[in-house]
């Protein structure tokens, strides 16, 4: 076979490192053997004390798995040949009576997915081996837990029996024996739980699905250690495609098709008494960045025990304080020094100390809040360890969206009391009503009702939950906990460990400890990620200054962005559509508006008015009316203009159908039937009593009935059967012109006005919807009329340009035709994925995309990050554009303009800039400038 | 100036031509100096007897209207040198008193225009010069009867007069002498009016608007013969632009960029006596394409007369009997057969006889109907004039529908009687409502009720109406008048003449002399144009069988199409849901079934099954609902793919957005709200009365409303905002898999059915609306279960392709992937409209598109002939698909696949097959043999 399935780690038997390495790098290598294989090779190759091992491919994972879960050819042989080399260069054999072998097999993809892989230690295990592990270590037992944490292990996480089963068997045989804890179980207990696990083995595994059936068609625990082994691999090939692991890959929009690889190790034991201990530890604070240890331990335990959270575990800093871990404490340190050194970042890692002697598990480079993530990146360009390129490389602009998220109030949150108090291992503030189980968290947010999840702690399957909630607090667990981790990774605030909580989830009501206070289920508390603190009621919450660390990233990102000589420059405007959204914008950074929806702005009181202008045939009605909906606009642009005096601020005429202003036609005929209804109840009533005041009542009855009647008739000859694709936009400035001269003399006398006072008004003047190029045309020369007039009226020479959305197919298609009347063009990328991909978004949305995602039809959500096809468009109406037009402004103000990918795309796509949402501005300033650094050879080294 | 404004035409004072030709070929030069121009220089240097004049290029025109009626610089000096030449060649001057100079100004654009361009004639005449006409003719009464007519035209055409004016001046001055006819009044009498007439003109003429203006501020008469001729040649270049002209080329798709060019030409009077005469004639019959000689002519009258109709005329025929024509006649019929040696066409031509003498104003290839098209065209082989490739690009494809149009049934026509009889101007029946004003025939067809418009003549302000009428009925007029002309080039049947009608416009009447029959507005009746015949009532149509000439000009276009060393094949299908259509193609020459449309399958007896299966929870009824629907389907398909046995049939799975198949939510709402009026009224009811029938009633009857409820809930959650974009298309097929099952069992099993019976069955599956090549992969494997399922089922190897529709901007865009797992690419030119410009055809053919085509935003109606963007995108879909896919077949079968133009276009995008309406067929037959004759070098010649 060409291809190479496995690879060697780790050290010969004269403490050589024999690793073979599967890339250049790290970050090459993990494409191959995945991130955790690649670095224990990498950690080898540091000197570092790595059990020995290999690790089966990613690639070999795809193959499997796209073969139906059949091995490829020889590969099989090939593992054999490493597991061979493997017992060679440890002097021991798996299975062995004497001295036996005994192994990890855990997974590890390219990417980092914690809690999402499933792990299985203590493997070589057997009746025989058994014995050898108490020769060896003359410990009864430790060598009867370790072979009974093995099968329960195997039984669950390989052959998928529940959990629960065994949990209730050691429960049941410390009831026969009368003691609390496991550790009070003895050797004998032990053994004799091995082998009630191998009877609940035998009784709940799918004899169908599984090898080893004998003559009586029984299951039994396979004995073997290489049908152990190869079963193994394939569970952790097959973890790949749980459920919970597609979501992490989508809710973190890692790719389907990377697979994992399978890491084989040698075991090392945390759990051989009170001179091992097993911990996981950043080398700083990935919360809040401080330059500190950071992690936890438990002495005689396994790795798996740490972070799950069931036992409470002690603070990294304590370890060279424990008796008999003093050594390896202050080794631990040292790698801590080494691993920064040779990474340059903060790392994660994995550690056990087996009877004093310290082992590394696994390093990667550690997640981090952004806050932690804008700190560390500070910290290692002021310690000379990269680069200010670099170190904006370093921060996730989609992670920022934590820190410009809403806080506490500080007044408001001064006077409310806190009930409870945890570990701030996710920071933000988030409030919602209490809820206890996902499913509720799911069926809350689906309902449109925010709230935070109460978990003893969570596990893998509470992933759905987590997602829905806005925030998360626990009972159980430290900062590395799974609840911990995956908060920090989706940017959602956690509380975790909170000990106070008592917890009845099947009861849905949490009692806190100390205090007579019971929630309830739907009850509204607030908790702050950042401090730990949990409040009971609806803290207020706002919106944080940008400031500190951020600003200080921000300003390297903008320092990039704007080097000329680095490479294009690419500008981020922000959508707003009033003047305090405008003043926001400019302090978060913005160069300009990119867009500023006009129809906002008819809103409120002025909806009476642009609906008397839609249905009324009197033409005084009309004049009146537009005239006021003028003056109210020319209010709205002066405040916008000045508060963006300077700057660009382009401005949208009005865009939706009219039909929108109006009232709901399908009320109005069920209105109008009760009302005849009424008439002819009416009509029945005089039949019994005659009165003129009847008669009168009548016949106002049916003058209002004859009124609604005209009206609705008026308002369903708006009506059309796809609004989308109907009257609107520039289509509208054909029939109605005096809406557009209203919007283009509205524009041009706040401009003028504030010119003549001195403000450097800006606006440019946009045409939606464009789909030919004589659209443009005749509305150009329309608006050019207007601001001719005006500059006139006012003695003011306004130089106003005027451009247009791309936002239909035919326009970027036949931009190069349309460029001839633009001075410039806006990608309305919500409208072009629209049309281009026949998705109506209010539709899609709540029928088909779920579907579509979870069936892997699109990867994305199309409206969230930028599609191939509408990419494709927009690079076809730049390149028309500028062909036609070499000083074509092109810019991008639909929702994908403040999405890093996107933003990405757009980079390297030629447009001069992205326009988001006022708020995302520093997140599309951070992703322009990585988007640069990256489109430019990657971010400068230190020399 | 580097470009010629002037062309000379016609011959020195030797009788040397000296005509200045504008292009190598006459179709060259009529792009210059027009269709007239040209063909008035080709004939001189045919030695024909062609007037002395000189051309003033369409580009003239151009650059004068878009300046905004200013000429260009220097050309009034270049026309001034052309005018003096054409004053030495004649020897006489312009407004000279001893011998004047008279002159026609005429309009002449490329294309032919009938009637759409002014005219004036004896231009050159004022007080001074008719002295110098009446001292060469001797005829003071022929030279006041020529300036009254040159003043009333120019008052008239050139500033705008109302021609009515005139006419009640002369109908005064009738009066005044007691006499009936113009011809009674005597040289005074006219010499009178021409005063008569200038006064008009004075108090007329916006003297704003007119250059001549005297101290007292009245508009003067011009007097000088050279300013006449400046605004007569404005007013031919102003008349490009009138509306009606605008409304011609649309009709016809002439560009508006074109211009006009203007012919000054010297007078040749047909007026001078019985001597003098003027008609215009065809070579051969322009109705049925009979070799004869076809026109009419008027003694002593001037060229308007004969096409205004007038005056009734006497056929060409008999002009060489008339006493003092006999010469001229035979040398006219000579001309016919000079002209048609040289042209190898049938010519339209006019002519004037000046006191015996002959002069020819003007040739042109004659308009036809499609009948005398084809048969002129056979002939035009027969006679070794052309090749059959030349007589295939003689007929126009879209002229063919008028044969492929009903015609009376033979059997039901025979027994009505005939109530009128007229001139078979322009061939087919008609059926609809009498209508006597273009107004009302507008107005009748907006209603969707057909209509005959009954005019005494028609004019060029009838354009409307007669667009808007099945046919035209006129009671004036010959073959060659406006009504004959005008309806045979739209190809709506004419029967025009009919002297029996006595119109009364104002009354909205009709009487039929020699009968009792009064006709009015609203009275059906029958008209056919291939017979003159009028019947009463609604006669039964029937559609004509193909035949004859059109079939051997069909097969000579196969036989082009079908040669492959002549270029590329592109087939003809249809679009046809049920085996009538599926034979009815066949007939008509298709080579297979584009687009089945299965959705057209879930109606009538079939809907409330659909319903069933979309509005029931209950597992049974849908199973239940769907085996029906499969057997249903079955039935189609096996009588589809019987009539097409040996041809491929692509079916489409089912499409729509399901509501199509559910109730009007809305009308269901008011009923509810009308139901729930009653439950009210019952209540109140049971306050005086109390019953237990009452009680009873008011149970069902809220019982039904909660079932209407339910229904309603079930009815809303299937609407859609923008159902074009939403839930439709292979998007069912993700949501509904159990709906793509039983239609590709359906499919597949009446192909097995049939394939085993020994038909040749020949299925596609074609899923349609994919925007993702997932989406086609996924039911792509899915269909092939079920083929492979049926294969074994019946024991039959089933190898079905299987194609998508390209119907979403992103399909086209992304082919290249999407091809991957597909046999064949049908491009849905409708959706793909739809989605690439943002026009919902529902919305937009109903609000903007007028607007859009009469303000030239757009230039034609994109959802008739395939619009540029929506063109480009095919061609990307095409390059994309056979990049992929060298096999890939590619279609059209959207509307414009039926379209010659769109046809031309798919031609030469590389499309395998357009597909259309059974009906169409033909014509696209013809078309798509055209756009391969016209792509590889054009016709093959004679040799």
């Amino acid at each position: 076979m060409a291809e190479k399935h496995v690879y060697r780690f780790g050290f010969d038997q004269d403490g050589k490192n024999v690793s073979e390495v599967a890339g250049a790098t790290v970050d090459e290598a993990k494409w191959i053997t995945g991130g955790k294989g690649a670095n224990l090779a990498e950690m080898a190759a540091l000197g570092l004390p790595v059990p020995a091992g290999f690790t089966i491919t990613c690639q070999t994972c795809v193959e499997y798995s796209s073969a139906g879960n059949v091995w490829p050819e020889g590969v099989l042989d090939e593992i054999d040949e490493y597991r061979k080399d493997l017992e060679e260069r440890m002097g021991k054999k798996l299975g062995d009576s004497d001295d036996p072998l005994l192994v990890s097999v855990r997974s590890g993809a390219p990417f980092s997915m914690p809690g999402m892989m499933d792990t299985v230690l203590n493997l070589g295990l057997n009746d025989d081996s058994v014995q050898g592990l108490i020769k060896q270590t003359e410990n009864p037992r430790f060598a009867y837990d370790s072979y009974r944490r093995f099968v329960q292990m195997f039984s669950s996480v390989v052959m998928g029996v529940s959990g629960q089963l065994f949990e209730d068997a050691i429960s049941a045989k410390k009831a026969e024996k009368g003691v609390k804890l496991d550790t009070e179980l003895d050797a004998d207990d032990l053994k004799d739980l091995v082998a009630t696990f191998k009877k609940i083995f035998s009784e709940n595994v799918d004899v169908d699905k599984y090898p080893e059936v004998n003559e009586n068609g029984v299951a039994v625990f396979p004995h073997d250690p290489l049908l152990q082994l190869r079963l193994a691999e394939q569970a952790v090939f097959g973890s790949w495609n749980t459920e919970r692991a597609i979501l992490y890959r989508k809710q973190n929009k890692i790719d389907d098709s990377l697979g994992t690889a399978v890491n084989v190790q040698v075991m090392a034991f945390g759990n051989k008494g009170n001179t091992s201990a097993t911990g996981v530890a950043f080398t700083r604070n990935p919360a809040d960045g401080t330059n500190e240890r950071y992690g936890d331990y438990l002495v005689n335990a396994q790795g798996e025990d740490v972070v799950a959270g069931i036992r409470n575990t002690e603070p990294i800093a304590k370890l060279p304080t424990e008796p008999g871990l003093e050594e390896a404490g202050k080794q631990l340190f040292h790698v801590f020094e080494i691993l920064e050194d040779h990474y340059a970042d903060m790392m994660d890692l994995e550690f056990t100390i087996e009877q004093g002697k310290l082992y590394m598990l696994q390093t990667r480079v550690g997640k981090r809040t952004a806050l932690s993530a804008l700190k560390v990146a500070i910290q290692m360009v002021e310690e000379g360890r990269i680069t200010k390129e670099e170190a904006v490389m370093r921060v996730a602009p989609e992670q920022l969206d934590q820190l410009l998220h809403p806080q506490f109030d500080a007044d408001d949150i001064k006077g409310r009391d806190v009930i409870a108090k945890g570990l701030n291992a996710s920071p933000g503030a988030a409030v919602g009503a209490a809820v206890f189980s996902s499913a509720d968290a799911e069926a809350y947010a689906e309902a449109g009702k925010p709230c935070i999840l109460i978990r003893w702690e969570t596990t893998p399957d509470d992933l759905h939950g987590m997602v829905a909630a806005e925030g998360i607090l626990t009972s159980h667990g430290g900062k590395t906990s799974h609840a911990a981790v995956i908060a920090r990774g989706m940017g959602a605030p956690c509380v975790c460990g909170a000990e106070a909580l008592q917890i009845n989830a099947g009861e849905k009501t949490c009692a806190i400890a100390g205090t007579d206070i019971v929630l309830h289920e739907g009850d509204i508390i607030s908790i702050d990620g950042s401090t730990g603190n949990v409040y009971m009621g609806e803290a207020k919450l706002v919106r944080p200054e940008l400031g500190g660390d951020l600003q200080t990233i921000l300003e390297w990102a903008d320092e990039v962005r704007f080097n000329e000589e680095r490479g294009r420059v690419m500008g981020v405007r922000a959508n707003a559509d009033n003047p305090e959204d405008a003043q926001l914008s400019r302090e978060n950074g913005a160069v300009g508006i990119g867009l500023c929806r006009t129809e906002h702005m008819f809103l409120g009181d002025r909806k009476q008015l642009i609906q008397d202008f839609i249905l009324s045939d009197d033409k005084a009605v009309k004049a009146d009316v537009l005239k006021k909906l003028g003056e109210a606009q020319k209010g709205d642009f002066l405040g916008m203009f000045k508060a963006m005096a300077g700057l660009p601020v382009i401005v949208r005429l009005l865009d939706p159908p009219l039909h929108e202003f109006l009232d709901s036609p399908r009320e109005l005929e069920v209105e109008i039937a009760k009302l005849e209804a009424a008439d002819s109840a009416l009509d029945a009533a005089k039949g019994t009593i005659a009165s003129k005041d009847l008669d009168e009542l009548e016949a106002e009855l049916e003058k209002a009935i004859a009124t609604k009647r005209e009206l609705l008739k008026r308002i369903d000859s708006f009506q059309e059967a796809n609004p989308m694709l109907g009257t609107r936009g520039c289509r509208l400035g054909f029939l109605y012109p005096e809406l557009n001269h209203m919007q283009f003399r509205a524009i041009c006398e706040a401009a003028a006005e504030l010119i003549k006072e001195g403000v450097d008004a800006q606006p440019e003047i946009m045409i939606p919807l464009v789909a030919f190029s004589e659209e443009l045309k005749h509305l150009r020369w329309m608006c050019e009329d207007d601001i001719k007039a005006v500059s006139e009226e006012y003695g003011v020479k306004l130089e106003i340009p005027i451009g247009t959305m791309i936002e239909l197919p035919r326009a970027a298609i036949t931009a190069d035709h349309i460029a001839k009347y633009a001075d410039f063009f806006s990608f309305g990328t919500n409208d072009l994925t629209q049309t281009c991909l026949g998705f109506s978004r209010d539709d899609v949305e709540s029928s088909f995309m779920d579907t579509y995602l979870e069936e892997k039809l699109i990867k994305i959500n199309p409206f969230a990050t930028v599609d191939r096809g509408v990419a494709r468009l927009v690079e076809l109406g730049v390149k028309g554009g500028k062909e036609t037009n070499p000083n074509m402004v092109c810019g991008v103000c639909g929702e994908t303009g403040g999405d890093p990918d996107s933003i990405q795309k757009y980079y390297d796509l030629g447009l001069d800039y992205v326009s988001c949402s006022p708020f995302r501005v520093p997140i599309a300033r951070l992703a322009a400038a990585q988007a640069k650094i990256a489109s430019n050879g990657g971010p400068a080294k230190l020399n």
